[in-house]
């Protein structure tokens, strides 16, 4: 039996490379090479122990790489092409596909939703850390990649810009609109630059780092407020000279965060959720309007499936948005758990890595 | 100069019947002589301290009657016709308005947005618990009521049916839905209401008193559950066979309902909340799915405006929901004290109280 | 190899009970035992070779039945459980499927959209108009049917219900909203109870068969307009009061009755068309008003997939709407070619016939 | 009674320059001193004596200027203040505006709506082009111009960047979307810019002069295609691999441009017509594939009211769409004769002519 190598969770705190055998495929997978993937702030909440997963499980959702094999079921694809699957890989076929749910994507057997249930690489199976990747459901799920973009060009479209830009689209975003983006790591810069595809022209960009903030600026951020500067929520009521945002997309998944977007909502405004919490959540009743403020709280896991791969992918294709510089440090596949301890520490400027795998 | 009686906030726990003087009009306004108008659970809250509204404000927003003087720019309209307005009355020309939010109808001097600054009478102006009554901007809410139904039967348009269907509207309820209404009383009754009209086909109503319980029964609950009698959250999970449902409409503006709502929501599906808040509220971890699971939680203040009344009374004319049950009591003007006592107290059976102005 | 019966396209004019081999599945695929079907207007427009289908081919796309086989890949159902399927059968995997759009899906090799290409029973492989049909992709497909609802109840589902309550969803019918419905066949009628399902509370029926104005008000229109009885268009304005409709239903497909629902809508209304046309439209000016009218026109083949399916049985099953007595004919398959003399030339006030296979 | 200058339509092919009072205002209006305004390709229309107005009317419905008397009821304003108003006046409180159909607006006395009836300048009442205006309706209507922005940078929000985006908001244009422009006028110019804005990557321009083909690629189309220098609709078929596009925004107002967008649309595709059209429309069979293709073909009137204007405004001000370069040319008030003459005849590269009042 063919062997490689995974980056596999042995217990909180260790996330090791392993030899693991090569997936077996079934008539509905797919086998992909992985040549470039990275690591997501939500590996590292596995690392930690805050998000439970089995041991023994690879980890990794973000897979770029080339088909080595198809299921006999498998449609519309050919061994040899290069092409990226999303973080959440739906079935099509379950209830929740059908009501355009994916990422809510349950067993056939019962009522076709589950909570997350559309998440799977690195989550309920073996993910992309690895050289290789079995894809469920490939037909649904698998996107080739434009011959003229590179690996790491599109090694951001399978997550995090996804669920950035599913901040700004459940949000609502339109031309026009007022949006505050609060914390600007990856997935806010993202949301950064989903809110001005969706045609907002104030957007305010709320961080303490300035490299992340310069980097918000190049991707749409019209202004952008400094919370260890000042009081950020009054800063805000300023900009928009008491009026308040229409959309505030929060991007860290924090109580203090959550509650400082209700703070600037005008009345009728949204609040686009895109952290993952740890700890029950408080509305502040005043923020809130006892309930009478036409205030809407709206959330989501990142959107998946080949359709939205594939019109990322045109994003990046026409020049829509560049986010090739969130790659800050490349590491080699064999080198994955130095590339784990320099971003579980946020050490040396890093927001994202890239992982090759080859010579 | 001449007087009317006029139910008038004059402290915490008193709301009393007292001369006031008819209300002066200006160009944009209209004089209603009242012939019907109600009590609302707001106007509970109002007369308990526990909302605070400026000592000598007349009380009551919900307003059937005929018009006894137009202001000058007032088109459209003419003296002696029976009209309601909604208990939202929106100018039609503030940024809120002009967004479809005319529920947070703003000053023009500013941004056009405040929040609940649609809600007017009783609460930043003299109200409908009186002889007559000053209509702000009164060509875009007075609605004229068709000559084949009652007062009573137009009564509940202005508050409680446009807010009962508002919260099947805002949560998106279409055919086949699995809905719950959390609290039945006049409010959770007209969200059952609404829910059928928008297409639902399983409609839970959750309550312990058993009249209400059954009133839901007639307006299209499919099922009812009493609280009481069972865990309310495992007995909906049960009757829906684990899958929990599209929309849940709370209906009451406690803790408890909240959660509980969202606690049978499937992944994916959607809060709907009604209720008037008086405390912070906890979103709790498990069922918020993190963060993760699609839940949106939407909110609103009532509807209003001419063109909504319209539609709330032509539901009636043509049948398709008949609220007049819920009218239990019917008292004069000159008694109104008596029925704030008996409706603050909920004696009796109530749900709603007809006051009737004149002989 | 086992035969069975089958209703085969032979020739213009000529639909003919034949002997076929029961069809193989694939691994994706499911057999089912046909226990009741019924006939299509379109079938009838094959049958006179107006639409196009292949010569051999097996007609019909409304089948109730007993799953005999399941393909080895799909989940979630048993041998011998009672199932339909829609008249659609979406792969759920392609891109227009990822869009929402899964009447129109395509093949895995292109771009993932067909024009029609959901359409797949008796259109492009064969249907269900025999003993047995093989069920494309039946994990995204096939609906058990609840123990308690008949074959005859459910029979309505898998075409003309889906298609006649998308005629009011796609018209974006809500509560208050005139609508009327254009020619009261099958369909139309489907759209008069899909019209009341959504909220409309002036429905207007437009027919000149008393039969079918008659079961009009009986699913829920408030008036019916015999066209040659008056000029329906006047009676329409008329009825209206000079307003026009929200959102006029066409269902019928010809230039007279596309251009009467022009003709009736209020400026800013839709025109949510379900007919099948057999030639150009013209889009009269002054209906159109010149382009200025922020006038609608929506069309959209019926939805299928077992999320649809599921809810209309659960509109069935909670009573919202009862079509048993759009039946209004029976035959064993034996006498099937009885069944399309008597459906197409009208005969003996047929609506919809059942066909019944077994002893 | 003081005088003014104003383009009035005499009779077909003369509008001249005349003197006239300068209007009366009532409590709801404002006199607007224009400082600038343009000539629309209606106007032109109307000077052709193609789309008819009364003799006498002040042609112009593009104005900015400075306030100089505001009516005894409209608050939030001061007279000095620099202001444009939407080439649509809607009233606010109509029942159509109350549906969000501003343009739909009607008198009050019916049912408040009427076929383009917020188009009132220089279409029912007098317009823009004249030394003085009176605005109705003004608190709905004005909208204070931010200080840093000079008139020729707003002269474009009345009209025809409000028309060009609503042809992209209108078509549901989002993230990733494919769509063309038929007809790169001012008008289609702006639908450009309103597709980029809304998230479109790939932007097909269809014209066939070179100027304006070229200013659509600074706008953001991504493809230009010239109808003279080819087969337009197989040369998309052949840029899109095939498979059409999502939104095809038809800016011209003929057959040929109307077919052609049905022609390249994917099934599942929208239609959007932003043309005025002089004659009936013909919507070929194929491609509205007999009515089962789920083609919107959705059209509108430009949406104005002050909250459009400021965000119109917004979109200048923070630099996301620059339109200057379409004034191509500047002329006096005095001169408008002249400058008819050469919009008419479309001499010299007339894009957009700035008229400008004063000295």
């Amino acid at each position: 039996m063919a062997k490689m190598k995974a980056a596999v969770f042995v217990e909180k705190n260790r996330i090791v490379l392993e030899d693991k055998p090569v997936p077996d495929i079934g008539p509905l997978d797919a086998l992909i090479r992985i040549t470039t993937t990275t690591i997501c702030g939500t590996d590292i909440h596995i690392l930690k122990g805050e998000y439970p997963v089995e041991k023994g499980l690879t980890i990794g959702h973000e897979p770029v790489g080339i088909i080595e094999k198809l299921g006999s079921e498998v449609k519309g694809f050919r061994e040899g092409q290069r092409v990226i699957a999303g973080a959440i890989t739906p079935s099509g076929i379950s209830n929740a596909c059908m009501c355009g749910c994916g990422s809510q994507d349950g067993p056939h057997t019962k009522h076709g939703f589950e909570a997350m249930g559309g998440w799977k690489f690195g989550n309920t199976i073996d993910g992309a850390q690895a050289e290789f990747l079995r894809v469920n459901d490939a037909a649904a799920n698998l996107c080739a990649i434009p011959d003229n973009l590179t690996d790491e060009q599109v090694l951001m479209c399978p997550d995090i810009m996804s669920t950035g830009f599913s901040g700004a689209e459940r949000g609502g975003v339109k031309i026009g609109d007022i949006v505050v983006v609060w914390a600007l790591g990856p997935i806010g810069l993202c949301a950064v630059a989903g809110a001005k595809l969706c045609g907002a022209t104030t957007i305010i960009g709320v961080d303490t780092v300035s490299a992340r903030m310069e980097m918000a600026k190049k991707l749409g951020a019209t202004h952008v407020v400094d919370f260890k500067a000042c009081n950020a929520v009054e800063e805000i009521m300023r900009l928009t000279d008491g009026r308040g945002v229409d959309v505030a997309i929060e991007a860290l998944g924090t109580q203090p965060t959550f509650e400082s977007c209700l703070n600037v909502l005008r009345p009728g405004g949204t609040l686009s959720s895109l952290g993952v919490y740890s700890n029950d959540l408080k509305i502040p009743l005043a923020g809130y309007r006892a309930g009478l403020g036409d205030i809407d709280i709206v959330s989501g896991l990142c959107p998946g499936g080949k359709e939205r791969m594939r019109r990322l992918m045109n994003v990046v294709e026409n020049g829509s948005v560049d986010l090739r510089s969130l790659v800050t440090h490349t590491f080699k596949l064999d080198d994955i758990e130095k590339a784990y301890d320099l971003f579980a520490h946020q050490r040396d400027g890093v927001m994202k890595i890239a992982i090759k795998t080859g010579a």
